[in-house]
């Protein structure tokens, strides 16, 4: 079954201890439609301005990512930048110009009203509310967030808790929300905040499931060397929800899997720039890391 | 078979952000000793003033402990005052007064020269060694340690990884010792100073093994509530070597679930002060958390 992917699509400008990447294609969109792509046929919902190269469009088409939902407006593509710190566990952003963001009104093509599962990957929470308003009893909603939503509106993204099936936030944001520091305690709070499925993202620490069947702990993968977290996260739902409408049947039957298959393309996509590495691996190379990662949890 | 633990036994005074404990029972040795008492026979070797309260060795007998290897001499027992914060994870030491320490020098029963598992619980490199030097061709010598040594001591520390099988630190030492951020890059590394096995304690994010059969991925128990971390680490890797003493054999078929028995012994730990509730657990319990532990991580 297909997927809907609303959330930026953008230019990223990424400096770490060890090299500087300017205009990379980015944004929560482009990181989790690709990384769905892998599993499911993906629906793209976003804007960019006309200085956005026709290259990225390619790469998108490579991927089979239907692009109707992609509004081209003139003017200049949400454009990022950041640097990382060598631990690599610390960004700070650079500049953030939002450029066609600004005015983005997301309006769904007729067909994709019926979209059976619906990402609204990180961007504002009005704008995830103005997607999901579009549409017709989806089968599984999942939103991921930020701290920034977190810290400036906060209002809206508490309604839109009270709309979806799961929520998935990293563990600084799941504390931030709940002012509290304790993971267990923190999930069950966000429970009572609407979703029936919390995961928690914890970077190299792995992932935390909270769902009616139990806790689940996901392995990261390990890896030697990290070159780009950029969109790991975005990655990671993007993987987990493509996986969960290839499968389709019962959310709760795929979604322990689902979570393993977004921990491998993420782990992916921490090994190259923005989406170099993404791009270039094939659902061979993502089964592979699956298995890895099955024994690497064994006892 | 048995298992020697040489480590510190000291009174610990602890302070949380909830509550004060003055002078419970405490050091590597008491934790290490009552967490591999569940599995096997245990030796301590250890040293104590004789201001030691007389509840704490009927403490360690109701566990079997063997005390024969307890020196009582006239003094102060070694005393450590630290104080954690809302978190959990950071903690300060206020008072350390060594007492009797200062002038310890192990010297084993004849009888313990053989025992087969080795437990060199955090304490001076030096002490190590010299426990180390009685042994008759143990079994399988594990060593853990604190940053203090790194610090102080870490030619010390060096000698001795060329001296044993496994190595146990935390993350945090793990990179201090390597000066290396990245995980992986940091196990080979200590490979390569000497012992086969490397296991790194990430706390409340599990722990890390690397083996001639690959890396291993342990989950931490999540808890709703920790009440004091101290000692945790030490009934985690005595758990893990009481558990590997009662399988026997070899070493590469049982680590893993060590690993995961050290695990459920110490989230016991830290759901109460000092030894608190951890004396007051039955093998059944930690069976249970075991359980708890394989499915949590299945998928």
């Amino acid at each position: 079954m297909s997927v809907l992917v609303v959330g930026s699509t953008a230019l990223d400008s990424i400096k770490t201890p060890k090299a500087e990447n300017p205009r990379l294609l980015g944004g929560s969109a482009s990181h989790a439609s690709v990384a769905a792509s892998f599993f499911s046929p993906v629906h793209l919902v976003g804007i960019v301005g006309d200085d956005f190269p026709k290259r990225y469009i390619g790469l998108y088409k490579r991927h089979g990512i239907n692009l109707e939902a992609l509004q081209t407006v003139p003017g200049k593509t949400f454009h990022w930048a950041g640097e990382y710190e060598v631990n690599m566990n610390n960004r700070r952003t650079l500049t953030t110009e939002l450029g066609v963001f600004e005015t983005f009104s997301p309006k769904l093509p007729k067909p994709l009203e019926e979209t059976p599962y619906v990402l609204l990957a990180n961007i504002a929470p009005a704008l995830q509310h103005h997607v999901l308003d579009q549409m017709r009893q989806p089968k599984f909603v999942i939103a991921d967030t930020m701290d920034l939503w977190l810290n400036i509106a906060l209002a809206d993204l508490l309604k839109l808790l009270r709309r979806i099936d799961a929520f998935v936030l990293n563990d600084s944001e799941a504390r931030l929300l709940t002012k509290d520091e304790n993971l267990v305690s923190t999930v069950r709070k966000i429970h009572r905040l609407g979703p029936k499925y919390v995961i928690i993202k914890k970077g190299e620490h792995g992932s935390f499931l909270s769902s009616p069947r139990g806790f689940f702990l996901a392995p990261a993968f390990p890896l030697q060397k990290v070159v780009d977290p950029t969109g790991a996260g975005d990655s990671f739902v993007g993987g987990l929800l493509g996986y969960l409408a290839s499968r389709g049947g019962s959310v709760d039957a795929h979604l322990r899997n689902a979570i393993v298959y977004g921990t491998a393309v993420a782990s992916f996509c921490c090994e190259g720039f923005g989406l170099k590495r993404t791009t270039r691996i094939s659902r061979q190379a993502i089964e592979e890391r699956v298995k890895t990662l099955r024994k690497l949890v064994a006892f």
